[in-house]
């Protein structure tokens, strides 16, 4: 259970990274809030963060019911290549939002194996028992 | 429990089916990220998926706190409400904007009754124990 | 336990209601959906609610993480900073988002220092039991 809580919490500080991304290229592009557009650096560094955080309302719930049905140590594996691919997904959108589907499918990928899994394991539990 | 688990579940793979026709959308009208805005269309499955994950972020903590404190097979009801009035709001949202009332009610007030009723039951177990 | 169910619907009872002034300043500010953009009052509501979003994802697991490895009332008492702080956020960013600072530093030192804790506390529990 600990290294599922290790992830999870080294998932929501790699997303605190990111938004400080967004709040240092506020001030550098001179994006004035509420405005979320007009520079093209700030708005891949808002769109990292946004993704991430539409990533996180599955990956989260699903890393837990996944590791309780099928088995925490794969939940966990998953989550470290998730980990990884969103560095990859972020570092790669800054530079060419074009080449963001490697990182994105390394992200996206663990957190759909994750839901599914999830959803296989409690429909066999509440059948099987 | 497991009811849970399998509404959750359902509920994550319903916002990722949101989330591949966002990315289909982007692709048939030409909607080059960063960008997020330029189509009408485009932007209508953009809103679906992203007031989806507004209420996921409320749904899902609701949904096990209140099948703690309350009820686990209301609650897992309630949540079959929500799918489907999800599937309503995405469906008519895309259509027409205007139409989105019906389908919003029906994952919005499962969601409230969920917190609402979490706050009840969290209130009533530290002043009656 | 039941301290931070109370804490966690609270701060979404909070973000509905975030929720219900983004709906009421589309109304009274012509803003038609899918638009989210158009009129700067409607922006910094709908900007309110969005970083509430973003603040709601880090703070809730790192409530629980926090308050298992760590200690509960402990958690309570960072979500009771975390709900005043999102009251001044919104308070202060509706009339000038320039003054958004304090109220941002409210919420978002207790969501960081939960998910630090939460980190140390579970890294702590793998490596001494």
């Amino acid at each position: 259970m600990a290294y599922l809580d290790i992830v999870t919490a080294l998932a929501l500080l790699q997303f605190i990274v990111f938004g400080f991304k967004v709040g240092s290229a506020r001030g550098k592009y001179g994006v004035k809030a509420p405005a979320v557009t007009g520079n093209e650096i700030f708005e891949r560094c808002f769109r990292v963060q946004q993704n991430t955080l539409e990533q996180l309302v599955v990956f989260i719930p699903g890393l837990y019911i996944f590791g309780r049905y099928v088995n925490p140590l794969w939940a966990a594996g998953l989550g470290v290549v998730y980990l990884i691919g969103r560095e990859i997904y972020a570092a790669t959108y800054v530079k060419d939002p074009a080449k963001r589907s490697l990182g994105f499918g390394l992200t996206f990928l663990p957190a759909v194996t994750l839901v599914a899994g999830s959803l296989i394991g409690a429909v066999r539990q509440l059948f099987l028992t």
